[in-house]
């Protein structure tokens, strides 16, 4: 079988199945594309990758990945200053961007509280986001960690730190998602869906 | 949103974005892998994805890919020099060698004979088959083109060009599906099965 592949092709196959959900069947399509593809087009992806690990860096203020010294986000004078919200990873800023609810400005923690796995306050970017609320006159912090228990901690842990600090602390709603059906709702969204209720 | 993703990002996101059934949610998840496994994997893959274009070629004498200046399966002295397989696309090769039904040489036509996209007998491999052929003294040639009407088509083709050098011509056998159900199968299939019976 060695013989039939030449060595660079089964090597960026193997390659490819290091990529996640990528297995041998999809790798070998995607190489093959790679190999038919044009020239240029395949030379683009890898410049790509390479450029994506060259010059991605987490912004020294919110860390949001970003190309530039500061974020995009946090050099946009249209953005509410007064606003944070604070997100587990760099990759949750942009589904909320997407929903076009929040004008503000971002703190990416870079990961949530888990004695479970030793990821203690310290592991966090916490300490820079008390002194960026303090420095900025921040007046409201949106948590928007995930909607599980290390979420929920998390988001419990820097409300007992932050309310001390005079800014108001908001947590984003957890209840049924758009589009779906009551019947397949679990008991705790529903639960929780229901103790969220607002007047219509 | 532009503020929300490096730029470098959403380039790979989009160049991601040009691979066969890659959508866009798939690439933003191999980007941000990409991003957050290790560098040396990153640039591992985009060095093997710039080898397999400034390496691989067709091999000179069947058409099969290789890094080499004569590809493996040629050069393989172990092998059948009277027997060929001819195949529509080097990428047909490795199924035919995981088979491991077959030990001789294989000829890549680069194609099929389709005048409905005008591809004639002129924009294949099929002079070299010929003069290969009969320079190298071939005793069977087994036609593995597709099983559809474009690859029957060829498989005639070819068999009334290679009968009169008085060479074997073969066809591999068409018919139900290894571990298919015959409740499934389609009349063609079926009627293809029936005439190709053998005795048990």
């Amino acid at each position: 079988m060695a013989n039939a592949q030449p060595e660079s092709l089964s090597r960026l196959i193997e390659r490819l199945m290091k990529l996640p959900s990528v297995g041998q069947k999809t790798a070998t399509r995607l190489a093959y594309y790679l190999l038919r593809a044009s020239r240029e087009e395949a030379l683009e992806l890898a410049q790509a990758i390479v450029d994506v690990r060259e010059r991605i860096h987490a912004c020294p203020e919110c860390g949001n990945l970003t190309d530039l010294e500061t974020c995009g986000l946090c050099t946009d004078e249209a953005r509410d200053r007064k606003l944070l919200c604070v997100v587990e990873e760099a990759a949750n800023i942009l589904p909320v961007e997407r929903s076009r609810e929040f004008r503000g400005l971002y703190h990416v923690l870079g990961g949530v509280l888990s004695p479970l796995r030793g990821v203690s306050a310290d592991d966090l970017r916490i300490p820079q986001l008390l002194e960026r609320v303090r420095r900025e006159g921040v007046q409201e912090v949106v948590i928007a960690t995930s909607s599980n228990v290390e979420g929920e901690a998390t988001a419990h842990y820097l409300q007992r730190l932050l309310k001390p600090q005079g800014v108001r602390v908001t947590r984003i709603a957890a209840g049924l998602p758009v589009g779906s059906d009551l019947e397949y709702a679990d008991e705790l969204t529903l639960g929780r869906a229901l103790a969220g209720r607002r007047d219509m």
